[in-house]
């Protein structure tokens, strides 16, 4: 990729993060860095251009690790904590800004961030430092500057969330899907063939609402995807352990990773 | 005090924590590991009690880090979201219980968590992996084994919050006031004399709904405390700089600092 396009993992992990509280396993207790890993969160730049998926409730240490200072807006996935719970952190982006920050989600998600964090949309909220949303619905591909954003609506158990495919003029597209279970046809055709899949592994073994290592590989190979990172993992995935088990062309993300720059 | 009775300092920031994501100034840039504060939050172990005061989105760190693994009780001073966005990773508190875990806040308290966390409180939450949470509404006093909790009120601004006095049998009386601009008389009268006060000192410069270091010095004077820590600390405090100017019966508290034990 060229140097005017970075996406860093923010963040690689499941919703109680790894090492999770009070938990003696071996990948709990590893020494290996790239098995501790906080809520799934990535950021993107793309020239001038600074935005965040998702804003789980590890974003403050992930946005100061990361020497994030700028943000334009805000893609969420969807409501659930594990990518929202850090909504109050998105106030130091908007410290230096005039208007609102963007945020954009499906109707439902959005609905759910006015109805947890209802104060910060009030027309009340005029003191200047807290957070100033302004939400935009997501009914289709959108623009910042030359990158195109594609929303790509897939099915995590009984909720629907939706991952975004960011194509930039002369680089490989990148499609980001963190929270799935099952890719419906539509999105399966937007995909198709993509360069990079960056997809949810929870774990080995299935899970009720997010894809197995093995249901990723199957849904990378269905795709058709060039390349892929498993992302959205559990202390069931020893890093080292994973990736030894992988095609080449698939590995498993970390905590800090860049792709591109 | 004696070694069953033990308090830690999880945190002693403000509501954007220290660093603040973005400053340059000399506290957020500090090597010193006292400058780096989360959000405010207290656990406390009595005997075989152990109870945490407020769940701050820095809870899963701050658990980690001082390896709680058994909580037995929450305590909420308010619903502000520097004290009550860890509510998601208190989930870890819960899987080892039969019971809900006991959450104690003021009716307005758990009016927020339920607005916020309304799934957690629905009888339809029956995934045991979630947060189950046992509601109790303050209204005086309150037991956990030999140790009495008391409620503080204090004005915060416009909001109402709750700090707490404990007095375990044969220890000095706590008491925790991490929210606070101005405490009524009635609360004075609590509080008369206790033995230790920790006590906002947000900045040195007044603040609307935080006490300054002055103000903290004053309420320490009026009440008539034998000792004193300072927290809910922001980036225009130095630590060492701080300490500095204090008597020595009053001190600047930092994370993962424990008193007793």
């Amino acid at each position: 990729m060229a140097a005017d396009f970075e996406l860093t993992f923010l963040g690689t992990g499941t919703s109680v993060g790894v090492p999770v509280i009070g938990c003696e396993c071996a990948v709990c207790r590893s020494d290996d860095p790239r098995n501790h890993r906080g809520r799934s969160s990535i950021h993107l730049r793309a020239g001038d251009t600074s935005l965040l998926v998702d804003a789980g409730p590890d974003l403050r240490e992930q946005a100061l690790r990361e020497n994030l200072r700028r943000i334009d807006a805000v893609l969420f996935t969807h409501g659930h904590l594990d990518h929202v719970a850090g909504f109050d952190e998105l106030r130091a982006f908007c410290w230096h800004r005039d208007t609102p920050l963007p945020m954009h989600g499906s109707r439902e998600t959005l609905d759910t961030l006015r109805r947890m964090f209802g104060w910060a949309f009030d027309a009340a909220n005029t003191y200047q430092g807290y957070v100033k949303p302004g939400p935009v619905e997501i009914d289709g591909p959108f623009h910042y500057g030359d990158l195109r954003i594609s929303p790509l609506p897939v099915e995590h158990g009984r909720v629907d969330t939706m991952g975004f495919l960011f194509e930039a003029p002369g680089e490989p597209p990148v499609a980001y899907l963190p929270d799935v279970k099952r890719i419906p046809p539509d999105t399966l055709a937007t995909l198709r063939n993509v360069d990079i899949l960056i997809i949810d592994a929870l774990r080995p073994d299935t899970h009720p609402t997010h894809m197995s290592v093995g249901e990723a590989l199957a849904a990378i190979e269905e795709v058709g995807a060039a390349s892929a990172w498993l992302t959205h993992l559990g202390h069931d995935n020893d890093h080292a352990a994973l990736e030894s088990t992988l095609p080449p062309n698939i590995r498993v993300a970390h905590d800090g990773l860049r792709i591109g720059g």
